[in-house]
């Protein structure tokens, strides 16, 4: 099974990736978690210059960077670890391209969709915790900015509608997650629609 | 005027640059000359990523990062500099995407004219120079093997099949150049080309 995390700086994804792999890890269930971008060697160096401060990068080269990462992972790392039978947990993926650059620098939402399935021959997660925060809770829980997080309340309010729209579009794929709550309160509700669905499957 | 050269590796596109841009300066024409990858500081640090004999990267992984380093030098060193009046010579451009990517590694010839148009935000030269010699010629004269370069015989064969495919695509952009001839005749031939193809603009 694979499953990713998304949600805009602050939404907590890290922490609920956190438990849900020690949840994973009690249950006996095998798994990788990959972070996006990185998560390979060559995925680590496009990270390191996509949060490079010091570097203006224009949005389609950052679109391509963050592809050229993803791709790289999905050969490296994902299909592997899919293949041998394991669950794969992604921090962000293909819907991170979508909201951010699709819609927030406006590079245009189909069009990334269509880039993305290049970039990852097709591979899609087959359950998407979107953790929904306001823009001004996530300006409240970050305080250090990289290049990535240096962005107003009124691009992520466009990168948060994307998110929604996504959901409302693959609602089989995407489950929208109340991420204002409290930690334990997220966390229970991602291990219970995990549960349900690896029933269904 | 936007020119690039083309050619399989020791096909001295890097020599007839050189020439062409003292030929340039002698008649007064302004101009830049970028290479690719590389050419901004982004394209340089993607530059040295893809020659890393290191690392393993994959063929779509490959594809991307040649384009987002595309895409970067598009909008910031080509475009502002036609826009400026200035003729820009490019040390490879979207064929070498397409001959190397497209058919060498197999992606796809018409999958990376797509891409290549995205990177671009469809950014064509009005000349391209395709420097045509062997893949036997190329192995002797190259000497110094990076990651680009360990390719074979068979390899170069399909990436020259795919060149001399697009100039038959496109042979109003597309000129085969004999890169077998001895260096000042090639010259001679590119000067009178340009000049035939500067008066017609």
């Amino acid at each position: 099974m694979f499953i990713s995390f998304e949600g805009i700086d602050g939404s907590g994804k890290g922490t609920q990736i956190k438990l849900f792999a020690e949840y994973l890890q009690k249950k006996g269930i095998d798994f990788v978690i990959v972070r996006e971008p990185g998560g390979t060697e060559v995925g680590e160096l496009i990270r390191s210059l996509l949060l490079n401060s010091d570097l203006k990068i224009y949005p389609r080269t950052e679109l391509l960077l963050f592809l050229a990462s993803r791709a790289q992972i999905v050969d490296e790392v994902i299909l592997p670890a899919l293949r041998a039978g394991k669950t794969v947990i992604s921090d962000r993926f293909i819907d991170s391209s979508v909201a951010y650059q699709g819609v927030g620098r406006g590079i245009g939402f189909e069009l990334v969709e269509e880039l993305n399935r290049f970039a990852t021959s097709d591979v899609k997660p087959d359950l998407t915790f979107y953790l929904d925060i306001t823009p001004e809770t996530s300006l409240k829980r970050k305080m250090i900015k990289d290049r990535m997080e240096k962005n107003g309340i009124e691009f992520l309010n466009k990168v948060r509608e994307a998110y929604l729209m996504i959901a409302q579009k693959e609602p089989n794929r995407v489950v929208v997650i109340n991420g204002e709550r409290n930690i334990d309160e997220i966390h229970a509700e991602i291990v219970e629609i995990f549960e349900k669905r690896s029933k269904s499957l």
